[in-house]
């Protein structure tokens, strides 16, 4: 073994390859490998039939990764066929562990009980999910299907597919002694998210500044109104990657909002919490997602006293407290509108900060003067702290809403950063 | 080529392979392919490097496919190497496409001119991006990217990485005329949601029903509280595919709420328009997920009067009109607080239905009689209808809050089926 360990995950299932549901397996996956310093080569995905789940087994053991994880395949049916193709693959002959069949079997009895289903029904698939290939580990199964540690060159971990089950027995793998001498300490790493700022003026700073020429890894990656940089390197590379960071900071200082994986919400809670302030939320076009994702923040509670989905213009004034004539003269979708939004939450609701959101998320409801995608965003503070933003967002429905989400919680973040300086 | 065609999708690019974020274009081609008849039998995603990149092309090529497609690796830069990977793989020299030089020129001068850089500095960027293997069809750019269709056995299709060009580009290979020979028509097929139901059970009729022992190709796909069910099949397989579809209606005919791919929340703004109705959502634990929702549905401004989030329990009082006895007497996170949100609710928004959610999403705040994830939903409805959930939720803060919404609107749902029965 050169360098780090190598690994290739494997997703089976055809509900994948028709594209109706999102593999998140392979994410996790991800990111667990790289926090236990090995390296995903090459992540592969094909559906249940036999002969292309054979095809993808032998080629990623012939590919030459150091360890193969699997998600799927392990249900009690003919059809969930990844333990017996590995078996053949790696020229194992399978046996009934006694073990594993006590375990899945008292796992079982439970359901029938709880069902009423009777329980000899469900052995044939307790026994078939017993059936291990011989001089493998088994670990414990999270739902019924027990992982399989195969060792060897690759050492395959067989896992079962749906996400909080593949986790859990994925967590016992990188426990258990076969795994360890696979496992090291993960690269260094520098994070920086970026707010508002094209990911291509980032992409040319990163190259002016070397690029990884110097042994960092550095991923730039995109998402809608953010940039993620994270500079990876190995402990001989330190200088290396600490010389790229700063230089992305210095450039872009203002618009780093993180240097860790939180997000803006979570940085937004925080600065909340450490100012003993309090937030409420008063949404026209986004309809409750900013109040939900501060909402989604563990402890979220001590800072959100709440906020009103002025969906309608009579709730925007009836609840808000928005002059109807303000609606009339200036539009729905206007700053003066926003603003008013902003400040009347904080007095409805006895909240410190206040944020408005308006704006028109299509497809239809745009005119000339005021077009699909246009958003007006206030945000007002105590001792006349405000931040305020218009801006058009390309794109469908879904992305104007979300988008404009994220910029009014970017806007409370600069504002309470401009009170913590005060 | 026997029976449909059959697709590969290669994926490329650091950041999906470290897990920092999740590819869409894959899940995005899947349906794509899917709804052009081509069957798509592998997904594969490698990062950036060039022997990775090389071992992936080629080996998709050896596997037989009819058609490949790639997403990434197209920009101005040295390490954006799919087009030069592919040339070399089919034999084919590069060859500078003045007509594509032209088009992106013009493209990323516009950008030069908006940003003011030097023109001149994107020229060396710009001629990389016109290079096309010799033989090959350029696909007009969306961002600054031509695709490339590469004709041969396989046809290779190269695409850029952002899933908006990528959608743009690739709509223009489906009507380009080297593509037409693989595209057919799609498989007919019967969709069954199904909503609260195990998997478990919803795979144990399928097999009882025959499974696809008669031609069909069925996915049965869990997302938390709801199924789905696709029945896929040959124009000659048509009758079977119906049984299977009409069995499956037969025994979950109650629970199932949608027959295509709508989502619950445009079933409920349908109905509610079709009732010529309006709903309000007062809403603690979730705070603003159901509205945001109902709100992401185009259209939903005719039903959704908008709603309040109560978070702070002086603010279900002061502001939904919650009695603070009431609160008192049962906690917020109770039936009869929950019944109360949705009933004053309707009373403050004056819309005809109401939602009431309160719960204990966690981690924190759970004790021995009301543990976290305990859930209270009501929806109340004119002349005394009524739907009401206590559940309790498995998972962290963000499954509970999502469960908790999708729950709710299923019961809305509910609530408008047995007015549109009266």
């Amino acid at each position: 073994m050169i360098g780090r360990p190598t690994a290739a995950v494997l997703v089976t299932g055809s509900e994948i390859l028709l594209g109706r549901t999102q593999d998140r397996n392979s994410g996790f996956l991800a990111r667990s490998l790289d926090a236990v310093g090995i390296r995903l080569e090459r992540v592969v995905a094909v559906d249940d039939r036999a002969e292309q789940l054979r095809a993808a087994i032998e080629e990623l053991i012939a590919s030459g990764v150091d360890l193969i994880v699997t998600s799927g395949g392990l249900g009690p049916t003919h059809d969930d066929r990844t333990v017996a193709m590995i078996a053949e693959a790696t020229g194992r002959v399978l046996t009934l562990d006694e073990g594993a069949l006590a375990e899945i079997t008292s796992i079982v009895a439970g359901y029938a009980a709880q069902r009423g289903v009777p329980l000899d029904t469900l052995i044939p698939g307790a026994r078939k999910q017993a059936m291990i290939p011989q001089g493998a580990h088994v670990l414990s199964p999270s739902g019924t299907a027990p992982g399989v540690i195969v060792p060897g060159d690759p050492t395959i971990v067989i896992l079962p597919g749906p996400p909080t089950e593949l986790a859990e027995v994925w967590g016992r793998a990188l426990i258990h002694p076969a795994l360890q001498p696979l496992l090291g300490a993960p690269l260094e790493r520098r994070t920086l998210r970026i707010w508002n700022t094209p990911e291509s003026t980032v992409a040319r700073a990163f190259d002016e500044l070397g690029g990884d020429d110097h042994g960092t890894e550095t991923s730039i990656c995109a998402s809608r109104l953010e940039v993620e940089v994270v500079v990876r390197y190995p402990e001989e590379a330190r200088a290396a990657g600490g010389r790229l960071a700063d230089g992305l900071l210095a450039r872009f200082g203002s618009a780093v909002y993180a240097q860790d994986d939180d997000t803006v919400e979570e940085r937004v809670v925080a600065d909340l919490a450490s100012l003993g302030w309090t937030i409420a939320c008063a949404e026209s076009c986004t309809a409750g997602l900013v109040a939900a994702r501060i909402g989604n923040v563990p402890g979220a509670s001590t800072v959100l006293r709440g906020g009103i989905v002025a969906y309608a213009n009579d709730v925007k004034s009836a609840l808000v407290g928005v002059p109807a004539e303000l609606i009339e003269e200036h539009g729905a979708v206007s700053a003066e509108v926003a603003i008013s939004l902003a400040t009347q939450i904080c007095v409805v609701l006895g909240s410190d900060v206040g944020i408005g959101v308006t704006g028109i998320a299509g497809p239809g409801g745009g005119s000339a003067s005021k077009p699909t995608g246009l958003v007006h965003v206030a945000v007002v503070g105590p001792d006349g702290l405000e931040q305020r933003l218009e801006r058009r967002f390309p794109g469908d429905r879904d992305a104007v809403r979300t988008n404009s989400a994220t910029a009014a919680l970017h806007h409370v973040r600069l504002l309470l950063a401009d009170a913590a300086l005060r």
